[in-house]
């Protein structure tokens, strides 16, 4: 008996379940293991024995999961320790791999993810034990190295393109001024928020700002550009990243008292308040109105990228056809091919590589100012929101499939 | 000649464009008028001569509104004095009238709207003037009496639920207990709130608890509630009315310290964020997520209802017909003629039903406990969110027309 796992760790993508559902079915078509387990609430699950028998599931169900958003298998934050600091964490995962004669454990992340498939590699290889590890990527913040892009980024990128090409029209309707700020996911790195540029009406970008964790935020000069801009036109929209931060290195979602979360990494948020005060209190606009996307835009299946459903599944796929090589401590990327007409293919590329590394949003895609970005994020990014998901709907709503208690 | 003009007014929804494309549509059909002006910001736009000759406009551009959110014609919240008040707004108003050959004036509103047209339709008949005057109902909030429901509510509906429905799934991935709060606009009356009613998944509501202002907020059985819920399950969502309020009267949304708006109705929103302080000072659960749908719940038109489209426009269409009889001062309405299979159709009511009046949520669809509503509710509500929007799409994002400057 030869069997494998699939799991998911950190923050849900709108597209992580078509990642596991790319290795399922990957392996109805190779059949190469047995089984397929999921691992319910990540590696944390496995630890608890929680998991269920995908090939034993529902057909309709599992495909159903394709068009689901959110982590169908649950997840985890869980930092897994080195061997050294837990040793009995290790021997009790192994232990459970043999019970269940798991060949290979795949795990769909993000960086921290890919940092615990890096060492369950290294310690099943130094301790000379068969089972192999391999790395599915993940996050919508679009910031792991080597890759061109990461699955969930695109759908991510279409949602807060499709609200603030809405929102423009919402907030041009009267003929007073107001700025209308947007705030996006993203930590450190300002790709979410960079996304926005790909929103034009009658071939102008309906976003005036966008501010980056990359440049050090300066509010004065914010507020000059703010009000210049409102000089010329009534209405100004502004995207700004939960992770900017001013030139001292002081995160400005932290101004309003957020704590760090397990990874220890700031607990971000509250950036677009900061901003919609500073605006009012230094008499730039009366009228300002703040939105924080918060979960909305890592779960927002129903304006999902469908070119970024078919990656996030051919990631999967591919993971499970490349660890028949019999490989451990890979993981899968994509990069692009051509532009124009676009096209992607997977590659495979070693976890150490990626794990607890950063992508920053390129320095040469800014512009001058720093208010914005070039030409080149956007002909990077618009490839990536195309084509509308094909979910189901039932009584006017998608159809999800929800198989956690 | 013989002209009409429609404008918009108020607050926008996603559909209020499909009104007006319902005015115009049906003129192209009966040819009724030689020409249909649009009213740029409203009453506003049109003492200032801001309009444009729709029938002189790209046909491309015409169809392309009926499918984009926002008030295309712009808007306005200009609250009409009475004529004593202001004599020559009246003057100039009718002056323009005459210039532009204006023998009917559509106004797409909701009661303020409906209180102007009713003031100038009285003004004309006390006045000898022929101008007459017809509304078209529009308002997310569904308080309009008389009628079963108003266009624009569905959409907001579907959105609403939605997002509580995608939301549900996010917060379910991790084995921590939390609390999800979603919170809606509605002012005084709770429909919006209450809509959330219709998400499910496997069959089961995924809203636990709906706060509106039509039950007086208790906090301390609010915690209880939750703490209680949280007993059985890890993931509680509620949706939250920034109209709900303490039985002394204080809206929640107030405590946070907002003003009043031109219509001296209390600015409200921050509920989500007081009542998620409140979960966490109280030691009822440590992960709180708040969400304040905002503007986007009115204009997110990529998940507007099909159906409300249709009877958007249908109202619209129905106005310019029912206005061949020269009858002045009325509105449509819509009455459901069945529920199941659904069937709406429009009527016309004399304003100065609807005008400066609020139709609340029905007291016996809210349950007896006060935190929910009831089955009633559910199954109003269905019928409203049916259908996905016939969006085009272009470069992967909605293909809206925008004729404001």
């Amino acid at each position: 008996m030869k069997n494998c796992i699939v799991a998911q760790s950190g923050g849900p993508t709108s597209v992580i379940n078509a990642s596991a559902m790319g290795v399922f079915k990957a392996n109805e078509e190779l059949k190469y293991y047995d089984n397929v387990y999921a691992g319910i609430h990540g590696i944390e699950g496995i630890l608890n024995e929680t998991m269920v028998n995908l090939s034993e599931m529902d057909a309709e169900v599992i495909d159903r999961l394709m068009y689901t958003p959110s982590s169908g298998l649950g997840s985890c934050r869980y930092k897994l320790k080195s061997y050294e600091e837990n040793k009995s964490e290790y021997i009790k995962l192994f232990e459970i791999f043999k019970k269940y004669e798991i060949d290979t454990f795949f795990y769909v992340g993000g960086n921290d993810s890919m940092d615990t498939v890096h060492k369950l590699s290294n310690y099943a290889k130094e301790h000379n034990l068969s089972t192999k590890f391999f790395g599915v990527p993940k996050t919508i913040d679009n910031d792991l190295p080597i890759m061109d892009h990461t699955p969930g980024f695109g759908s991510a990128a279409k949602f807060i393109a499709t609200i603030a090409l809405e929102n423009k029209l919402d907030c041009s309707v009267y003929s007073a001024k107001n700025v209308f700020i947007i705030e996006t996911m993203g930590r450190d790195t300002g790709w979410l928020a960079a996304s926005s540029c790909v929103a034009t009406l009658n071939g102008k970008p309906v976003v005036d700002f966008i501010y980056l964790p990359e440049v050090a935020f300066d509010s004065e000069k914010c507020l000059k550009d703010i009000a210049k801009k409102l000089e010329t036109q009534d209405s100004v929209v502004v995207v700004v990243s939960e992770g900017i931060r001013t030139a001292d290195g002081t995160f400005l979602g932290e101004i309003g008292g957020h704590g760090l979360d397990k990874f220890g990494h700031a607990q971000l948020g509250g950036v677009c308040n900061y901003l919609k005060n500073l605006i009012k209190d230094n008499g730039v606009c009366k009228k300002v109105r703040a939105i924080e996307l918060s979960t909305m835009q890592r779960c927002a299946m129903h304006i999902a990228s469908q070119t970024d459903i078919e990656e996030s599944f051919n990631c999967g796929f591919e993971a499970l056809k490349y660890s028949v090589t019999g490989e451990s401590g890979y993981m899968i990327g994509m990069q692009r091919v051509s532009n124009a007409p676009y096209k992607s293919e997977a590659f495979a590329l070693h976890t150490s590589k990626v794990a607890n590394n950063i992508k920053y949003f390129p320095k040469e895609w800014i512009n001058a100012e720093g208010n914005n970005v070039t030409k080149e994020a956007y002909e990077y990014t618009l490839p990536l929101i195309q084509g509308e998901p094909k979910v189901q709907y039932e009584n006017g709503l998608p159809k999800y499939a929800f198989i956690l208690k």
